[in-house]
């Protein structure tokens, strides 16, 4: 049997795929026992030549759309563009999400990953820091073993956001012959040094936190104030954009009654809501695994290349690159130089760019601006 | 006497200024004995009527431009525009810096200040956290007190950049008949949410780190790494640009021979020149002194205004606003708000964008490029 296809319109449900034997990483690691989840929208056709595989953004899951039961308060992360006649159309494609080796929000009860905080067979106890460092690439192959799981040998498209669509970039560079269009959205096939830059403070104030104590905190208390710093500081980079952040907050203090002058407790509204949501989301995810994902993303270069343009050049598949206009983290020039690149090869590339004001994250919250440009360039 | 004129070819002296009596904050707080630094370039003419007052920005000082002494590696900030026949003319301008209350490099062993670092007279052991808040305003009446001290009541005009750019506009709106011109650079009338979710992590990264403890680390083990990190932060937010990060350090790694796929200590080096001036600079800064400016940074809205509109109503100075195209902390669409504001009520105004491949920072580096609009709107 196949992964069970799920209509968007009827429940999701996560299945788990482990792989057959020790999976070796890029890196020359060894992890014994590699189980991932994973969600399957829409059916294969009998040619197996419809599946869309969609790699998820750092801190999301395999949960690109639907509900998993009628409680269910909010669908999958881009449930916007999905269902049937949508433009990632279930009655016509296969679509396929895998939850990434390392996956920061393994505490959340419905996702499915190996990483730090997985248990080592060899010790009985977690990872932590022991874990092997895991690269785009990895999870790129873990996700083929989850194809091949199913009988997909060939990819109508993958299209992922953020390090989903570092993960497009990837596919199409490791198996040319296998994937005939990416759409990378938000995104990049190159981590230069001012992402670098930004990305090592989310790991420094995880490492700050002296509850973190070098990865070992399982079992113990654990490091919350410097993981929901971390992911604030995401947020800060990923949804705020001088427009949006002052039409929405301006100057409002956090309490009517608290005046930030008169104390160092009291807040601004827009750091309140920074740290409520970033403090929601520590709880289901685990720092370590957050470490590792974040890390993958700094060593991504397109194929391991020394330059974007020689990264590129074994890219045959079409492609469709979106960016997000306000997106601060990962802004449109790279989206652009990586299209530019594209054109100058010959390849056969569109590019897209959504308006908002929530920065890198209109990439996930305004998808649907890009439906008709995803739908028609699925279709030839 | 009033303070020394000293040529700006000649030697730098800091002088010293202690307020005759206790200083009440705008909030309200009391401090009992605050004395400051502050340098003097050029000489007042006889109707004292050529004074230019230049607060500084936040890591910064009163040293403007010059050399203490034949052995000053560096001169001040602002030295490619200051200086006989300069677009700061020492022939023509009397030059006034002052150390800011509370100036986070009170442990540089030249910068003058009183905050928290400072002994307080009630205990006989450093304020911490107990130090008075403080807002721009309360800066702007310490250095009246000094421009009291030396005569100087009317201001020829008052330039600063960032935080000293705050500074001219809280000036043109407190002091309105006293200030003939402002020249806010790289700066905003207006902190608003984004600036304020961007600077709270300054703070969250000093408070994160258990060697802070609440601010009383006086005579214990300094908070470095929180400081570290927090500066680190700052150095991101106000002098990294996509082009200007990528074109220096790519994806260089640190040290050759340490690949950072191998091992999370092995760095970027984009990441460890960061970590290098940040670690450099935490040694003269003092951690709640930074904590107290930065918190001044956040409180500041023009005149205590509700809007930016309505902050600068009262400003009848003429305005040179001077942005930074690449700024991403105060990004050139706030200046230009500002300049807006100020046309559309009438006041005479002139706009100059400074470009370059250091985002905010550029406001101090290559303030040359903006020496010939200096000069021209001083003499008018």
């Amino acid at each position: 049997m196949y992964g069970a296809a799920v209509a968007y319109s009827g429940l999701v449900e996560k299945q788990i795929f482990e792989m057959p034997g020790p999976f070796r990483t890029a890196g020359g690691g060894v992890v014994e026992r590699v189980r991932v989840g994973f969600e399957v929208l829409g059916e294969l056709d009998a040619a197996r030549s419809n599946a869309i595989l969609i790699p998820h953004p750092n801190v999301a899951s395999s949960h690109v759309a639907g509900r998993y039961g009628p409680q269910d308060a909010l669908p999958g992360y881009w449930d916007a563009i999905v269902g049937p006649g949508c433009p990632l159309d279930t009655d016509r494609y296969c679509l396929i999400g895998v939850d990434a080796l390392c996956n920061p929000k393994a505490a959340d009860g419905v996702t499915v990953t190996t990483g730090p905080s997985s248990i080592d067979p060899a010790t009985g106890r977690p990872y932590g820091m022991r874990f092997p460092t895991i690269c785009v690439r990895d999870l790129v192959e873990v996700q083929r073993a989850v194809l091949a799981h199913l009988g997909v040998t060939q990819l109508h498209a993958v299209i992922g956001a953020s390090f989903g669509g570092m993960q497009t970039y990837e596919w199409a560079v490791a198996y040319p012959t296998s994937v005939a269009r990416i759409v990378p959205v938000i995104s990049t096939p190159w981590v230069g040094a001012y992402v670098l830059a930004k990305l090592r403070e989310l790991r420094a104030a995880i490492a700050l936190d002296p509850n973190w104590n070098g990865g070992d905190y399982y079992g113990g208390a654990q490091p919350v104030e410097g993981l929901t710093m971390a992911l604030r500081l995401l947020y800060v980079a990923a949804v705020l954009t001088p427009e949006g952040a002052e039409a929405s907050y301006a100057r409002r203090w956090a309490d009517p009654q608290r005046d930030p002058a008169d104390s160092f407790d009291n807040e601004y509204a827009v750091c309140a809501w920074l740290d409520a949501l970033a403090r929601d989301r520590a709880q289901v995810v685990d720092a370590n695994n957050f470490l590792y994902t974040q890390r993958a993303n700094e060593l991504f270069a397109v194929g391991g290349a020394s330059t974007l343009k020689d990264g590129m050049r074994s890219i045959t598949a079409k492609a469709l690159v979106i960016a997000a206009r306000g997106d601060e983290i990962l802004p449109p020039s790279f989206a652009r130089a990586a299209y530019d690149a594209l054109v100058e090869q010959g390849n056969d590339a569109t590019f897209f760019e959504i308006a908002g004001s929530m920065g890198h994250l209109d990439g996930v919250l305004s998808i649907a601006q890009a439906g008709e440009a995803i739908a028609a360039f699925l279709a030839r």
